[in-house]
């Protein structure tokens, strides 16, 4: 069973996101917020997981029931007062760092990624709404979805605008009281039906008929599931509902939904009622404002996944005993422990040191979405380049992670990790969604390289390695001459200096066109990035000196991911510097 | 939807494997064969994968009933002759090359994994019981299990013995008649139960009373579900049952079933009636027979999982339209197919790559136990060492590589292959098992590592490595001053150099007794040993010239093998190499 990793996380958010010494935050709050989160999803969440899992959502005359027990579940956390954790305080949100809200996130997946979807949801629509909302909406909607009486969701996708949004067909139209119709189908809507609530806020994309072509011609709306009336209360219900919901490979307790908006199924005249928010033909700007947070949660989602996959496989390899380990002395007939086995030691540290390095990667970019929101001009500039640059390493580095541990933790069960009954498979099951929504890897990989590269005119990402290179530098000093880091400084100095060729090459293709030339090492390079801020992250927290008794094991744990894991960065670089002329040629091989 | 891949099949077949001239068997029958198969799995195994995934296969009343029209579809097979193609013709089989029987694996595997377990596990355990079965015994079971009419199970798992038998339980005890009763409990045990035939013919590993314990005192039996007569007819049903099926990640229709022995629900005396194959205490080896074959056929299974997959994924790809790709000259709102985007290409071509490599690494191995089988003398000892060495790396890398190529699958098809109407998951669902089960992946490096590396007083591994370096020298002359190759012949060297250092080190470790050492490194060294023959054996293939227009295909792909995916054997090699001490240092972060 699950349970959630609370050191290792107030560890990260002390010693590398931050956090310690932070003069806008008290450190009891700190830990008594991920303490008592800890203590609830344990509690309450985690167990519920296998159930929600096995029983799934089922829609039903345009109904859908959640697994038994989770709205009740849902509930008791709302009224903890867990939702508006990192909301303004205005909205009646507690105000806390975007790092907390990271932590809790991380918590909540860990228990249930399904259940974590949809509180996940509620916030990126909430903050949207509070960033480009008129007073007037906020005032009747905001409060609810921060204090989570009414979750929310975001509506982007359709059957052919995925990844590009710039072809979606939903229509609005304009009426005279300043209010819209929407019209249209989305899929892939995340707890688009549901009965934890008795109001559900849908963000939707939609395009008026005058708009202009493509990305600049898109709006957002924002469309309730019951029309909220001036007095608050709950009025009739609005013309749109779930048409059906997905079979899925995992997540089985969150409804994926396809939405039907304004078939004229409710009220007298067809078209869903929906609100503007922001200005015509601006919606994609609003909506980024939520991606950008969402996919930094993903990032958390696969920090989760990855470290449940650890907990569970590191409890099983002390258990179940198998065959001999090398030097062990034993009976003749007694049996190992497997974790005794190099070969599962191997599998069960790369899970290790691959978690821990997903889980700072991504405290790391939240801290950077903190200090911009705290800070002004150049350096609030500094702060929003630097967040804006680590959103795709830590959306993809902890997602691809996420699946891979997940994959191993299977392995070391044997055949009991094919079995469901262990939970090991639901977490690939469920790990697997993550690479793909809230923008695919490949995606942010585009992103990375053509819009986060040039940021500061292509220098503020030598000014993050400079900083990794620092952190490496003073790996010998904290060494004090036990030789315990091993070879991990050199190790380290190797792989930064991997990243700073690529990024000038990839910098320098860029400016010279071959836009294909770069971005055929893009997922590589994203990749490369993702391993050397894990190096780099461990050892910088490694080398701290606290008094918990687990800086040895800190340090052996940076000095494996150096020596075991950090030799992929010479392969991916190689890949990005020399492999773009290969993949070229070889594209007559997929004909 | 699925379509045998017939043409890669035979153009492995002949220039890889060694078929193309192969004098004991006409062209003809190969292509015969290897078509039909095709033909048969195309028209009727692939189009009920989906469903029988869906339905799967139930357990009611100790019964188990497969998913509709799967007992239909079975007995046409059977009826097709296709059950008894590598079998030896005096038992009814058709004595084709193992070669043959490994394609048509390959090929029922990418229909549907579930279904082509039951063949599968029928053709280990007639193997086993024709290699050392008594005549009568033969007599009596081998020419069903061989026309298929009856199909055959391998019991060897016991709750606390999986990788390690020398534990397992299950009691056999000796009667006055020759035979034996059973008594006791297996699992996993694939198709043990199922409406396909009328008698299924189980072959269970137990331990008689006075047996020495360990490895040593292990028996093979066989157990029929139903006793047969002298004249052949069905008698009373043997004191065994199942008592349940495994709720599991994936191949659904394949039941999965803890079987019971000899707990008296049938027949007047508790005890199911066994048959001796073999020696007493000798079970062990019997088995290994048939897990050595199974071993190989496991990694035919990989190998369809990543064909499958990857087929699925070019389909998509060519049809999915989304973004514009650098330098498509497209209309303001038109989009690309996604294949022109450089990443999803390398994706597709990463996923060919693998496939094609695993594809040839398999039927190597079956080349080897062809050769084996027909040689004599020292010979024979040369093919049986080749055999014994490959097998390892054919059961490891295609099955690793299947999850992986079936992950990357799920990707390129972005949500929709989360969804499992596209069945993109269900292949990844499926392929996770292939790395488990038939001795996990890490089992097998330690086979590898500490059994295969000795052979021939250590020698026989570099003859091999020596064969591929003879590959790669003759690249350059393939060239023809095209530059096709780019710097395939270069690459494959470097690569095939850090096989050969780490073969050496790891040869070393173990003549110094630095077993925990070398284990460190032994599933690094068994991914490296399949990248670099993957990459010999695609550039073997490419430089024959064959009139089918296709070769500047299959040069592309093994220069993209080489430029993009061979760089990681420095990596693999600097973890086997350098990577131990770390592990051992950093064991403490796993307390």
């Amino acid at each position: 069973m699950y349970t959630s990793p609370v050191d290792d996380i107030l560890f990260t958010l002390k010693h590398i996101a931050g956090l310690d010494g932070d003069a806008s935050i008290d450190a009891d709050i700190v830990e008594a917020v991920v303490w008592e989160a800890g203590r609830f999803c344990d509690a309450t969440i985690a167990p519920a997981a296998a159930r929600g899992d096995k029983e799934g959502s089922r829609l039903a005359n345009g109904e859908v029931r959640s697994p038994t027990g989770w709205p009740e579940i849902y509930r008791a956390w709302a009224a903890a007062g867990w939702n508006g954790l990192a909301a303004p305080m205005e909205a009646g949100g507690q105000g806390l760092p975007h790092r907390l809200q990271i932590a809790a996130m991380e918590i909540w997946n860990g228990g249930s990624m399904a259940f974590a979807l949809a509180p996940m949801l509620t916030a990126g629509a909430a903050e949207a709404l509070a960033a480009h909302g008129s007073d007037a909406l906020k005032a009747r909607f905001l409060p609810k979805m921060v204090s989570g009486e009414w979750t929310g969701t975001m509506n982007l996708t359709e059957p052919h605008a995925g990844s590009d949004l710039g072809t979606l067909r939903t229509r609005a139209e304009r009426r005279d009281d300043g209010t819209y119709r929407i019209f249209g189908q989305k899929i892939y809507i995340t707890w688009g039906e549901h009965d934890f609530t008795d109001n559900i806020v849908h963000l939707v994309l939609a395009r008026l008929a005058d708009a202009p072509e493509g990305t600049r011609g898109i709006s957002l709306f924002l469309v309730p599931k019951f029309i909220v009336n001036e007095d608050e209360t709950l009025g009739a219900r609005n013309d749109l509902f779930c048409h059906s919901i997905e079979e899925k490979l995992g997540i089985h307790a969150s409804p994926t939904c396809t939405m039907i908006y304004g078939d004229g199924r409710f009220g007298a005249e067809a078209g869903a009622v929906g609100y503007l928010i922001g200005e015509e033909n601006r919606g994609l700007a609003c909506m980024f404002t939520m991606m950008n947070n969402a996919r930094l949660a993903v990032g958390a989602q696969g920090v989760a996944m990855a470290e449940a996959a650890t907990q569970g496989a590191l409890a099983y390899a002390r258990e179940r005993r198998q065959g001999k380990a090398p030097g062990a002395d034993l009976g003749a007939t007694a049996a190992s422990p497997i974790i005794d086995h190099p070969d599962i030691a191997r599998t069960l540290l790369t899970m290790k040191a691959l978690t821990q390095g997903s889980r700072a990667i991504t405290y790391l970019c939240a801290e950077a979405v903190d200090r911009a929101h705290e800070a002004e001009g150049d350096e609030k500039r500094h702060w929003q380049d630097r967040a804006a640059l680590l959103t795709p390493i830590a959306k993809s580095f902890p997602t691809d992670v996420g699946v891979e541990v997940a994959s191993l933790g299977i392995q070391v069960h044997g055949g009991m990790g094919f079995v469901e009954e262990t939970g090991a498979a639901r977490l690939l099951r469920d790990a697997r969604i993550a690479p793909i929504y809230e923008g695919t890897n490949g995606i942010q990989a585009i992103d990375l390289v053509t819009r986060k590269l040039p940021l500061g005119d292509g220098a503020h990402v030598h000014g993050l390695i400079a900083e990794l290179s620092a952190i490496a530098k003073a790996v010998p000093a904290a060494d004090g001459g036990t030789g315990a880091w091993g070879e991990t400084a050199a190790r380290l100095d190797k792989a930064i200096g991997e990243l700073e060729t690529t990024t000038q090459w990839l910098q320098s293709a860029l400016a010279g066109g071959h836009l294909a030339q770069a971005l055929a090492g893009a997922t590589a390079y994203q990749r490369l990035f993702g391993l050397v801020l894990s190096g780099a992250l461990l050892a910088k927290g490694a080398a701290v000196a606290v008094d918990d008794g687990r800086r040895p094991q800190r340090i052996a744990l940076a000095r494996f991911l150096s020596e075991n894991l950090l030799g992929e960065t010479a392969a991916l670089a190689d890949a990005i510097l020399h492999g773009a002329d290969s993949l070229e040629a070889a594209r007559i091989a997929l004909n």
